[in-house]
């Protein structure tokens, strides 16, 4: 069996390149993970998710708990099995979710309780319950149940919360089952307050966990203040233990993020954004939707070599995205999967061979020069 | 270059099994083709649609000439580049979705007019324009203008408006642009009247086309009729013709139709109950939304090497449907796919075997054996 661990492989700067290994395998970081909700990366069949390239994807513990169930999931033999996904997979805590889509919650230090948005059923939340769904999921890498407060909290309701989730990852930590190949991690939360962070970082490294998220950042509070976070935060955070900044982001908040030394992503963001017709290339977004498109005979990103730029035209998948056809979503979310992944790659080799910034000031480049013209300009 | 050609391999009481030549490739009859209505066989990516085994796909006139345009199509280089199928096509005249589709559609002897569903734009489709439309989209097998009438019209009615369809017939053939590898369908009308029928396939077996459908028996005058009809059609058929009967349907539809002498099928059916749920098997059609597959680790279908069977359990694809994820739809409609597929590779063996009676007997007793019993009856 394997032991869970995160072996740094190089450095360049504060960006690490490492790799993670857990009961489902290896996992080469910088990572991104793709968001399968409910037991499924939107609009991909597994094997679509795999041959992204991607290593390792994300399950919501609070859809899962709702349906199918943890209980049930266990039953038909783990997450894993369950979504025929053979690599690692992470559970987020549910707390999250709970506050942003569950009706009626009511948080307090035991835990929260809330009604299902399915069916308006009640549910209880604690630390232990928590952890033990995710346990019942199988997920490689469980996350501590934690507070997430909203931007814009003052300095002490903050703080109360911060400390709230630090006792919290104390109980997580006492009913995580310790068993070869899986980690639980802890999640530094502060808001936007710099001696919080620290103390959050702190406390929680005290606690020698298998790894650690940073929470709180993907609320609205703005990309500079996401990176003047991490550089409080990160510094005080063990050297050895891989680092996940949660819900993270556009490519450019990555960028910024693994330069100043986060390990793991995950992001809705090029599935939804898949789903609505916009296409994430070495030129900027794109939007599909957009008329220029309709005669395009161009791939939507000539670098890229996923099925989708390699096989169809800007202007079969313009057509797809406006007659609202489900090949549209399929083709647009496996490319920008396989945008993302090929992003963490040149990442990779980037810290590897110790051009990071040189790297990283050529992809800004590219985003900015904006969309190859149309053909007949 | 190819000509167009279907060769008759063996058969078996009325049923033929063959190989249609055309400039995309040969198809291998009895043959069922997946509509792929609006330039993509819905929720299935290309290279999913021939992993099915299918050789031949459908593509709706009304639907491309209003969306992208036929000339756009043409432009972009045909639809089979366009929408990355490089198979066989067949088109249909675009008639019988006006009927059924377009708004404040008037009908006379030069054509219809109609309005678009999707803008209000006005639009005219005579037998003319129908064969110009298909060329533009580079269809390998045109299919003529005709009238499709409904259900319950009187004899003199549906005699007058199946006279109209041989008129156009020969306007289609004289439009038709010769060349090799492409042919042009003329399309039996006459409604449930024998009489009519006869006068139909005669007249247009006269005009010796590369090929000939059945129909106006889609439209919900039962199974009974349909056999009957085909009965009385088939023998005045050009035996050295391939035979497509539009529109049909279901799997016993299907085998009927085979043992009558009929060579070619499209249907919505596999795609569009794949999409809410529905499954064919072995055992008959099931409906994965039904609480008793939620804990039911075995296949959809144990008979079944389609991806889907042999990747995921009854209880996942229940969890897909019930939460309404787009991956449902796009495992069930590939599954469907491949049932459809090889129930018609199965009746192209029993034929050249002289066993089609026996093998539709034992495809029917599945149908009928019942779904299998849940895991904990």
């Amino acid at each position: 069996m394997t032991d869970f661990r995160w072996d740094k492989l190089a450095t360049d700067g504060m960006s690490r390149r490492g790799r993670l290994h857990t009961a489902h395998g290896p996992v080469e970081t910088p990572a991104f993970m793709p968001v399968g909700t409910a037991a499924t990366v939107k609009a991909m069949a597994p094997w679509d998710v795999a041959q992204t390239g991607a290593q390792m994807v994300l399950g919501n513990t609070y859809h899962l708990m709702l349906r199918p169930g943890a209980e049930r999931v266990a039953k038909l033999g783990g997450l894993h099995r369950f979504m025929a996904w053979d690599g690692p997979i992470l559970t987020d805590s549910g707390g999250f979710q709970v506050m942003s889509l569950a009706q009626l919650r009511q948080l307090d230090e035991t835990g929260v309780t809330f009604k299902s948005h399915i069916d308006g059923s009640t549910h209880a939340l604690s630390p232990e319950r928590s952890v033990e769904i995710q346990d019942l999921l199988d997920a490689d890498v469980t996350m501590q149940l934690d507070e997430c407060p909203p931007a814009g909290w003052p300095h002490d309701k903050v703080a109360d919360s911060m400390r709230l989730s630090l006792r919290w990852a104390e109980r997580c930590q006492r009913a995580f089952r310790e068993r070869p190949g899986y980690g639980l991690f802890g999640i530094v939360q502060g808001g936007v307050y710099d001696d919080l962070r620290r103390e959050s970082a702190r406390e929680l490294s005290a606690m020698d966990l298998p790894g650690y998220a940073v929470g709180g950042l993907a609320v609205g509070e703005g990309q500079a203040e996401t990176f003047r976070v991490l550089e409080v935060t990160c510094p005080e955070l063990p050297a050895d233990k891989p680092r996940y900044l949660m819900g993270v982001g556009r490519p450019d908040d990555i960028v910024g993020a693994v330069m100043r030394g986060i390990d793991m992503f995950d992001c809705v963001l090029p599935t939804r954004s898949g789903r609505t017709g916009q296409a994430f290339t070495a030129r900027g977004p794109i939007n599909l939707k957009n008329a220029r498109h309709r005669e395009d005979t161009r791939p939507l990103d000539p670098n890229c070599d996923c099925a989708t730029c390699t096989t169809f035209s800007r202007a079969y998948l313009h057509h797809l995205i406006r007659s609202e056809e489900m090949l549209g979503p399929m083709l647009l979310s496996r490319h920008n999967v396989h945008y993302y992944q090929a992003l963490m790659a040149g990442l990779r080799g980037a810290i590897e061979r110790g051009e990071l910034t040189e790297h990283a000031q050529a992809l800004a480049e590219g985003w900015h020069a904006g969309d190859i013209p149309p053909i007949d300009a």
